[in-house]
């Protein structure tokens, strides 16, 4: 019955950021997920990156992660990565899920902070 | 004519998911698109995972899938993916495509059932 | 208090496409990053495709690619694209950022073409 309340009020969301290291990546994912309970869950990948920085061409290796979370706790994990990520200027891009299944709603909402 | 009828009543949708392994990935992709046509296509790629389970820290090595479609057959393939996928509690998140290339979508109508 | 007028005024946007190809990807990104500056960074990864070409099913390797930009520059970046694909039905799926960091979207604006 709660669940579906606090389901009805959030939505299902996407953080996406970039990172050059693999460790640093695995360890505030496990800030977020275990301690701080602002994602329910990371998914990362190698990826190529291509950019211009300080006007010169960069092509380079990253990992990009996705942080899936809901409404409520959006904000708060965008301050923290922000607050933590070893880049100055760190990629964060919010997608909202535009449907999810309720189930998976219902992991995400349990697996992240309450109130 | 047909297709821009079609074209202006519906949109690009992209449904995400993840499989542990990767022939039940295929084995279902093959269903969706040759014989029941609810998506015309299907990426996927290695992704690592981080997550809590049962209250224990889990890193696994998944596939992450995109299957495209259209507003007229994602609540068909959702229903349908949900109803084979192995996972207990899959990830099934819905993003809409705010914009495509109406080649490409007209691709995407052609490649899917009909009616 | 430009990049302030600006950010009020656009947002971000997520542009992608798969090629067959690296290099060719690489060297549409070059042209599109540094020479018309239509987009500030490319993100790509190896991704396995499956669908149905003139009948046939197809199982095939190809890039994924993530071209970001703002809205300023989304239908010339698609245009571009479109004029310049190997493919003769290239993918070309339009994202809009919900949200995203305001250093990183300034960052955006400040690597693409003003006015």
């Amino acid at each position: 019955m709660q669940m579906h309340d606090e389901q009805s009020s959030c939505s299902g969301m996407i953080l996406i950021s970039t990172f050059s290291d693999e460790q640093s990546l695995i360890n505030l994912s496990k800030t977020l997920v275990v301690e701080k309970k602002l994602c329910a869950c990371v998914n990362y990948t190698r990826i190529n990156s291509l950019y211009v920085w300080e006007s010169e061409l960069k092509q380079e290796e990253e990992f990009i992660a996705f942080f899936k979370t809901t409404s409520s706790h959006i904000q708060s994990l965008k301050a923290e990565i922000l607050a933590h990520h070893p880049y100055k200027v760190p990629e964060i891009v919010i997608i909202k899920m535009d449907d999810v299944s309720s189930e998976y709603l219902s992991w995400i909402i349990n697996n992240t902070h309450k109130g």
